[in-house]
Order: C-alpha cells, then structure tokens, then sequence
C-alpha cells in the first residue's frame, strides 16, 4: 500500500468492529484534521462515518468538516444535529462556513443559521449570493484592512486583535475613508519594519483587487501569473471585501481539472467521491445512451451502404480503423483545446491562427497515416480502388476529426458550456458517424466510377 | 476575445512591424513581468522573441524569465549571451533558478554557472542533483532559520538581514545545533508577538518537513491536506535544506493535470506550448501510429470471419456501437482511477474493492445497453440470433472495458509507469480488438448451432 493512511484505516475499521470506541478516540486525537477527514471519506458506511465524526476531538469538528470531500459532508451533514453544524460553521473561516451552509437544503440552512451571531448570519447570508465558482463565492470575509495613515506599531496592535479570527495572514491591506483598497503590504515588510514607519510608506500602491464577480477559474490564472499568496476582492465600488488565499486556488485548480478529466471520459467529477455502484451507473449511463444512439445510427448507415458491401466486403474490415482514427485525432485537438482555455492560455483566444494550425498538422498526419492504410489495404486485397478508397477516407476523415475536434470546445464556450464537453463520448460519437458517411460516400463514388 | 492580454499583444505586433521599438519600451515597461512572460509566449516567431525580451526593462527581465513557458525559455535561452543567463540566474531564487540552468545543454550550464560567485554555484549545483520532480527538485534553499533560544527582535532582526533574499516569507523555522528542523513559526506570530517573546514558546515544535526525495506529487497532497503556505524540506538527517512554496504546488497541480490530460488524448504536454505544426505532429505521430496498428489488427481479425459477415452482412452494421462502446466505457472507468490516483485518494489503493465496484456498475450498464441493442437488432432484422449476438456481446465487452480500463492504471503504476498512459490511444486500440474478437467469437459460436 502506498498510501500512509492506509494502514491507519484499516487498523481504525478492526477497531470499529470490534466496538473499542476508546482505541479509536486516543488513536483519532492524534491525527490532524487533514488526515482524519480523508479517511472519514474511506471508513465504512454512512452510519459508521458519523459515528467516527463524533469520535474526533470535538476543537478538530470544525476543520475537518472543512476538510471532507463533498461526498461525506453530505452525509455527515444529513445526520448531525442543527446545534452541531452551527457550532462548527462558527468555528471556521466564512468561506469554509459558507460552503458548508451552501449544502444544506434550505429549511436546514435557515434553522442553523438561525443559531449564530447576527453579524455572522449577515456575513455568511452575503457570501451565499455570491455564484458557487465566483470570486465571491470561494472568499472569506476576514482580512485585515487598516486606514492609510496608520503607522507600523497601529497594524501590529490591529493584527493582535484580530489574531483569533483570521488565519493565514498573508496581507495587510490598507483602505480609504470608504473602504477603497488603496495599498496592499505583504506581512513580513510589517514584521521587519522600523518603528514608527507609516504604512502608505511601505505599501504597493498601484493595487488591484479582483472584482466578486470573477470566475474562479481566472482567478486562478491571476493568482498564478503573479505568484500572489492572496488576492483582495473587491465590490464594484472598489470597496474591499474578502480575501482569497492560495490554498483555496489549489483546489479551484484541483477542482477544474477533475472536471475536465471527468468530462473528457464521459462521466461526472461527482462520481470521485461516489460509492454507490448504483449512483455511479446512474451518473455514467446517459452518456453511455448518447453513445448507443450514435452507434444504432451508425448501423443504420451502414445498412444504406449494403450493396457497396456486398460487392467489396473488405470495406467493412476497414470500418474500426476509419472510426478509432477519427476518435483518436479528434481527442487530440479538443484536450489540447480545452486545457489551454483552461489555462487561460492566449493562444486558445485566436481561433484561425489556431485553425489553420491543426490544418496543417492534419495534413501532415493525414497524408502518412492514409498513405499507409491504402498500401496496406492495396497489397492485402490487391484491389486498387479499396486501396484509394480507406486511404481517401482515412485523410478525411482525420481533417475532420482535427476540424471539429478544435472547433467544437471553442464554440462550446462561446454558447457558455463548458469546453470540455466537447471532448466527450458527444463529439466522439458525432465523429463517428460523420466518418462512417465520408467512408462509405467515397466508397460509393469510386466504385461507381472504376 | 475574452483574454485582457490579446489587446495588447496585437498592439505589439503592430509595433514590432513598425519597429517602434521605444513605444514598445514603454509599453512593456508598465507590465507586470507575469504579464510579459505571457505575452512573449504569444508573440511572433523566435527572432522576434528575443528582440521583444530585450525591450523588457532589465530588472524585471529574471522574473519574466521564470515565468514563459517552457518552449519560449528554450528559445530565448539559445539566443540569450551566458552573461546575461547568468545576470538572470543570480537575481531569482533558488528553485527557478535551478530551473533555468536544468534546461540548459551541459556544456552551456557550466560556462553559465562559472560567471556566478562560488557559493551560488554550489547551492544551484546541489539543487540540480535532485530529480526533476522531487520535493528536492523544486524546492529553494532560501528560506529564514534561526537558533531555537532566540527572542522575536534577534528573529526579526535575521529577518531584516534576508530582507533582500528571500521572497515571500511565511515561516521563520527554528533549527538545533545540528541544522535539524525543530519548529516551526507562522510569520504572523513573528509579527504580533510581545517584545522579548522566546521563539520556542510560540512555535509549533510537532513538525515534519518533507523528504527530499518525496515525488512532487505527494508534496503537493501533503500541502492540501493541510493548508500549508509553505512546507519545509528536510534531508535523511533531519536538517532543514529548503521549503516549497505553495505557489510552486499550483505550478506542480496544473502540470501533473496537464500532463494526465495529455496522455489521456494521446499526446504530449510539451505539446501545449509548441506550435510548430511539424513538430506536434511528431509528437501526436506515435499515438497515432499505434491506433493504425490496432486498426490494422481489427481488419485482418474480421478478414477471419468473412463466413459469419456474408452469411449475416448486418453483423458489419454493428461493429462501429461494439467498438465505441467498449471504448466509452474503458474510458471511464481508467479516468476515474487515474484521477483517484492523481489526487491519492485512498480508495485507489484497494484494488479488489475497487474492482468489485467496477464491477458491479458494468453489469448493471451493460444489461441495459445490451438489452436496448438487442432490441433494436431484433426488431429491425427481425432475426433473433443476431440480437442475442449483438446483446450478449455488447454485454460482455462492456465487462472487458470495465475490467480493463480499471485495472491498468493500476498495473502501470505498479511498473512505474504513468498510470495516464493506461487511458489513452494503446488502451482504446487493445481494446477494439478483444472486443471485436468477442463479438465475432459469439457470432460464430451462436450461428454455428442456431
């Protein structure tokens, strides 16, 4: 096993059944947060989740409900009590108390609220208008922001008595009279400052903040193309609102690229955490069902095509490389399409130069691949014509492949669909039957002719 | 175009060909050098490239140097004199220094290395001993240590003295006699702390940095589990040898996603920064190759069978949904473990659970594709042999795909190979074959007695 925590989980369920719920208290105590709440998401069955969760040392409760995959919050949250969630949410930074609130249904969400502070009520309500994926949405509400003037010796004494609220203090921003971003200081030009120093001395002036409603995926891109340890976020006044720290970027990141792998296979990034075999058929099988609906279309053209068939029945032993080829050329370009949109990559914005591109290199690839199918079809069967027709084919059908392949994610994200849907079981299975067509058209025509 | 940088590059452009080259100056001169990094990955070809860094103020030149991408390094650094490589290396840190010389030809690495003082060249020299993608090979050796006994001023004070070395201070470490990590102190305590504080009251002494060896990967697990701004790199002694910033994660978390996605689609992620056509060709070419091979494989596999396809031509109707099907599922399934082993999601490691899982999904799925399939068969044909044919076989190589595409992300990992490779092009093409071999072994079996 390669994992450290493996054998920590099995010594854990051993223990589990064999009811010693001491063992598993000093054994969890000594765990991090972290580590208790992945296996949290391996243990045993929803009902044994729960109650290892209430084997924990309740100061940890808080972050490693933080912590879980969505999954086992799920089914965490489902079974704790109202008193028990909100003492947790109460305990940790908004942006993890907002997420977790964010997945309780409604009545729920309103009853635990309902058991905070009224300013934290506020701020979580305000954080939960925010769109899921936005700037907004992954923001916590704590930072520390102190008036321009203020010297060195006033930011440390703010820092001190915000010291139990905000973690990872990374910045120390500074605001005008309306609460404007108008410096940002990197805490250790605090730490080392000489006495006395006023802040706006010290400061980054030429400051942006980005706005709430940026999507998280470019503030991915921001964060990575400056190596900032935290980016301020800011309303459309320019007033300073939240912060979000790179920790959370890692999983926005995390996150996207689960997405897209998820998407690419033809499945959902639900499913990672999913244990339900009958969950996760459910989650696979209407892509599954676009696939057997182009399948049974494709037969269908096939059965068109019958008497092209039976004069050359070699044609059909030449049916699985036209359709893997197209497959595997159009995969190609659409994963390398979809990864450079979501890596905010400049190139994926020009799509003729982009075009033109991935014309020139199916080209290339097209001549030899199709040149080497019709040699071996020719030498095979020594028929000429079935010779021209799969190498004809196989040319077109890889500019195709190659034409859709980069067009498609790109006019995905025109349309506001994700990118990545195109590189699915959809676009695979499109192809599919546009090959078969160009196949057996070609097919057609030259045996009509010679 | 949605990229705030496109405008900017075409304005380049223009000027480039106008060759304005003090109105590009003082353009780029407002730029962050993330910004420039990005820009010159964009702009032009080779010459115009290093014409366009030459214009970038010398002082940010190093920080746009660790930013491009890696084609655009490689083309800059051939152009590039060993004096101003060597001006760059010692302005960076470290790690991206490291990087630099790494990409280096050997004998230019040492020329470049010559011009720096001695105690540089050795530090870089130790860094690039490690392998690439080690905690060792990303990590900088810039980092603050101070004697366990010593008071926040002496600590602040070593601060102040590093000011202009280190970048991005998160942590002060404490070390024993020895240079053994013994604590660790969160910036903002360094901060906040009461004048005359000993530094050891207020660290965290219950610390673990990071192997040198630890695969960047695991680092990278390591600093999400546990939120980490930084983790520190100890060597098999326990000394304190460097520390990883989490930025250098986000950089570790987009390339490994980048680089499954890429394998996923038969492809290489040097590909994603290429763009001469004739070279990704050469880069796709293999994958492709190995797709016509596997198809080649299907034709003379089917050429067997030519009894069974005269007999009932329909059974070619059903080849293309036989294929995509097997293909969509194994996709699937090997995704999903590629992805769980990615993000070393426990779960991964129980092969037998995870099998059985598989399993199970397989079963259900493919009773209801085949069902379906078998249907439509039936009733269009109106030959019930063909629709047991194409059910059951539809049925059986969705347990092969499942099989398959679960178990060989595995296997490649325990050859050391990357687990990604088991989903791509090599994977998609085995397992057209076994599937048509299943499909035609059924049909002779069946048309044979009925």
């Amino acid at each position: 096993m390669d994992n450290p925590l493996a054998a920590l989980v099995q010594k854990i369920e051993e223990l589990l059944e064999k009811g010693d719920e001491a063992a598993i208290r000093r054994l969890l105590a000594e765990e991090h947060p972290g580590d208790i709440a992945e296996i949290l998401g391996f243990v045993g069955d929803e009902e044994e989740k729960c109650r290892l969760f209430r084997l924990t040392p309740e100061t940890e409760r808080p972050e490693i409900l933080s912590h879980v995959d969505d999954a086992t919050l799920t089914v965490l949250l489902a079974r704790l009590s109202d008193h028990e969630i909100s003492r947790a949410i109460d305990e940790l930074p908004t942006d993890d108390a907002a997420d977790i609130v964010g997945r309780l249904p409604e009545e729920d969400a309103s009853r635990v609220l309902a058991l905070l502070e009224e300013e934290d009520q506020e701020n979580l309500q305000k954080l939960l208008e925010y769109p899921e994926e936005s700037a907004g949405g992954i923001m916590e509400s704590e930072f520390v922001a102190v008036p321009e003037h203020v010297t060195v010796e006033e930011a440390v004494a703010a820092l001190r008595k915000r010291e139990a609220e905000v973690e990872q203090v990374h910045n120390v921003y500074l605001v005008d009279d309306a609460g404007r971003l108008t410096g940002i200081l990197p805490l250790w030009r605090v730490a080392i400052a000489m006495p006395g120093t006023r802040l706006d001395r010290l400061a980054e002036r030429d400051v942006v903040g980005v706005p709430a409603q940026m999507d998280q995926e470019e503030v991915a891109a921001v964060v990575m193309r400056y190596d900032l340890p935290e980016v301020p976020v800011v309303d459309d006044a320019g007033r300073l609102i939240g912060r979000i720290t790179v920790d959370d970027v890692l999983d926005v990141v995390e996150e996207e690229a689960t997405e897209d792998i998820s998407l690419m296979a033809g499945t959902g990034d639900e499913e990672i955490h999913e244990t339900s075999p009958f969950r996760i058929s459910m989650i696979r099988l209407p892509w599954l069902l676009i696939g057997l609906c182009g399948g049974i279309g494709s037969a269908f053209l096939m059965s068109r095509f019958e008497g092209e068939l039976r004069r050359i029945l070699a044609l059909a032993f030449f049916v699985p490389v036209i359709t893997a080829m197209g497959g595997n050329v159009g995969m190609q370009c659409s994963s390398i399409v979809v990864r450079a949109l979501a890596l905010g990559e400049m190139e994926a914005y020009r799509i003729a130069r982009r075009l033109a591109r991935e014309f020139s290199i199916a080209i290339l690839n097209g001549f030899i691949l199709g040149g080497i199918l019709s040699l071996v079809a020719y030498l095979w069967h020594g028929a000429w014509v079935l010779g021209v027709i799969v190498g004809l084919s196989m040319f077109a059908s890889i500019l195709v492949a190659a034409t859709t392949g980069t067009l498609f994610p790109m006019v995905f994200r025109r349309l506001g669909l994700d990118p990545a849907l195109a590189t699915g079981p959809f676009v695979t299975t499109s192809n599919d039957v546009i090959n078969l067509l160009i196949y057996f058209v070609v097919a057609e025509f030259l045996m009509r002719r010679f």
